[in-house]
């Protein structure tokens, strides 16, 4: 704003601050871009601004016209504008409902009011560069972008946490990944697949990174040669999420959040499940030896082993044991009793689960039946099944979690602020 | 290819013919690029290729390596693959489910072999372009892009047609649009608005442009003078669409689909509802007068109209009626009986529906009880409405249904085509 000094503008926007004093009243205006300060020096009577200034409320929304003019002892950028015409568009009630010591509920009843402070709506600037350096790398990499159904006839997968629907005389079902459309994709001969999208979990959870609805970025690609493919599709996807969002925001992120944000070297460290526990026990987690899975603490624990041995922040764990992974996971032909797939684990955090995909149709029948799912024809999985009767590649895919990349990218303490409006066990308000 | 002449490649994709003849064999290979020839001439004993090419089955995947060999006879760009492997990743089950004769309800159960008609695959590339060049646009203007919840906690606007999901001990309901909170975003600062994501309707709808499920582009801008700068950002984004289309697709929909891209000239013609009423009226519709909206034949008659009048595909039509808007829509100071509101129409159908919202409090209140709803503080508008008591700025914004869109410019029949997988009040598989 520098070479706007003497011209004359208009601030669109919040009222921030207000001080009005005997002598000089000052507005501090705040739109989506920063603030302003706006300074009247008072006049005697029929001074009509003086009257507009005494009579704002913090937080209404205003139009201000005036004259930018240079003024070294101000902090936002040594300028601020001299009203000539104050418009009150829309006053705010007196007395806000939150502040800044407001507690964690209050805050996300009154979200809207929340999020009109900078450093929390820094997280969906950061969200939209993120998807467009997602959606970069798919159109390079040749993905086609498509949207799934979240209404499913049959529950998906296991059956267990999902959300049921009254559908018109019959019941529906909420979507808990795209993972069998992203699949059924992949046999339609869509060669790459790629999908932003709602996923719902009627999970009862209350831990600072569940939610039963967040935003999932589906990746599926045909023809690959194994699960590594899958990988590095993934891994250079981040990096190039990461070197955008160091570009565009990590000064205001260092600045909001005191995070800092690590463009992370290719390739990522791969341990298999066996070295990672190894490592894990070797640093004292799970003694008794009974964990087939990582649990928070052995992912927290692993990413800091990881830190420290290769100066990564990132950590693929690969060849989990197949009685913890689904049944469409393909498995090695050296080691039927793991599965070519992978977590990808991040400061600390799960944020991806992929695999490269059982795509032979006698075996994948006979990995559900072994996890003593129903696979007949009639059965919930028929539909399903039958897209591996007629020709399909080999392939294999990822789901990731938008809110939790941005959780750990912000460095925030929980989902919740991660996203817009937070939907939990206990919460679908606002 | 033409480069390739002489050179060993592997094509990776379908039996998409076969034709084994007592000397020479052809199969001819299709991926999601395109098709292409291979020739064996059969050897006598011994021949492995033979065998394997024996045992084939139309849509079998394969992994097929050969020289590339020019052969001017061959209608695939006049060259073919003399083979030296063949491999068969997934064979098809002999005989397929549907043919080229079959039914559009057994296309549907049998969606994933359907798709594999490079001219019914054709709509999700051009949706990915559509896509891409809306997000061109929204970026370009400065939008955010949000995830706005699916599940909400009250049912949205009138409460009709929403679908109903038991949510752990209550009851939740899923958008049927974006609206209430692309306007909370507003309220929260966050300037301009756009989110890609499905919206839900609980319509008993069978025509060809109805579905229980579709995906839905809303935009929402702040800070706007009137309606007409949500009108002009509309048409520059469809007008970038439609040029993006052109470049990359248009050969294939002429060829595909038999349909023309037509780039659109800027501004698109605006009619009053009162205007474009009246030129119906003079060309024979709702001689009666009784009509308050358009219906589908209404639509139809305008755009031939307008086609005819000012040679344009596409029309806004503005200032409905408030008896037929939603308490919302912000009335004009010059005549509150009717709204800032548009609908955009295009080779005879309706895509979008859009509007300068009312931003007063007190204003919005009287409108909702107008309309006879519950605007409490503790009713189910109770939410919504707080967020215009804190300093609201002018807005407005549209929402424009994906599916629509893909269907004209394709010139499909009907958006069960145009989706990837179709929801309706029949239909929730596959």
């Amino acid at each position: 704003m520098g070479s706007a000094v003497d011209s004359t503008v208009t601030v669109k926007g919040w009222v921030h601050t207000l001080r009005l004093q005997s002598r000089v009243q000052f507005v501090v205006v705040r739109d989506h871009t920063g603030m302003v300060q706006v300074t009247h020096r008072r006049g005697g009577d029929g001074d009509r601004l003086d009257e507009l200034l005494r009579g704002l409320t913090p937080e209404s929304a205003v139009e201000i016209t005036g004259k930018v003019v240079a003024n070294p002892i101000v902090k936002l950028g040594g300028l601020e504008i001299v009203p000539e015409r104050v418009e009150v568009v829309s006053a705010a009630e007196p007395g806000l409902p939150i502040d800044a010591g407001t507690g964690p509920e209050q805050r996300l009843n009154w979200r809207f009011l929340d999020l009109r402070r900078p450093e929390r709506r820094l997280v969906f600037e950061v969200q939209t560069t993120v998807e467009q350096a997602m959606r970069e790398v798919a159109a390079e990499e040749g993905c086609t972008e498509l949207h799934t159904p979240k209404l499913m006839g049959t529950p998906s997968e296991s059956g267990a946490e999902v959300f049921r629907v009254g559908y018109f005389d019959r019941t529906a079902y909420l979507a808990q990944s795209p993972q069998f459309y992203k699949q059924m994709a992949i046999a339609a001969g869509i060669d790459r697949v790629f999908e932003i999208g709602p996923v719902f979990r009627a999970e009862p959870s209350f831990t600072s990174r569940h939610a039963t609805e967040f935003t999932g970025v589906d990746v599926e690609l045909a023809w690959i040669d194994t699960v590594e493919d899958v990988m590095s599709f993934l891994e250079r996807m981040l990096r190039r999420v990461l070197e955008r969002v160091a570009e565009r925001h990590a000064e205001q992120i260092e600045q909001h959040a005191g995070a800092r944000v690590v463009v992370p070297e290719l390739p990522f460290p791969r341990l298999t499940m066996a070295q990672a526990t190894a490592k894990l026990r070797a640093a004292g987690w799970d003694q008794e030896g009974v964990r087939e899975d990582l649990d928070p603490e052995g992912e927290r624990l692993l990413c800091a082993l990881v830190a420290e041995e290769y100066g990564h922040e990132f950590v693929f764990v690969t060849r989990f044991p197949a009685s913890v992974r689904p049944f469409y996971h393909r498995r090695p032909a050296d080691d039927p009793s793991v599965t070519d797939s992978f977590d990808l684990l991040w400061r600390g955090v799960e944020i991806t689960t992929g695999a490269q995909r059982e795509h032979r149709h006698g075996q994948l029948v006979a990995q559900a039946r072994e996890k003593g799912m129903d696979a007949s024809p009639e059965g919930p999985l028929g539909r399903y099944l039958d897209c591996f009767r007629y020709g399909m590649p080999p392939h294999g895919g990822f789901g990731l979690g938008l809110g939790r990349v941005l959780m750990l990218a912000l460095g925030l303490p929980s989902i919740r602020d991660a996203v817009f409006l937070f939907r939990g066990p206990n919460r679908l308000e606002p």
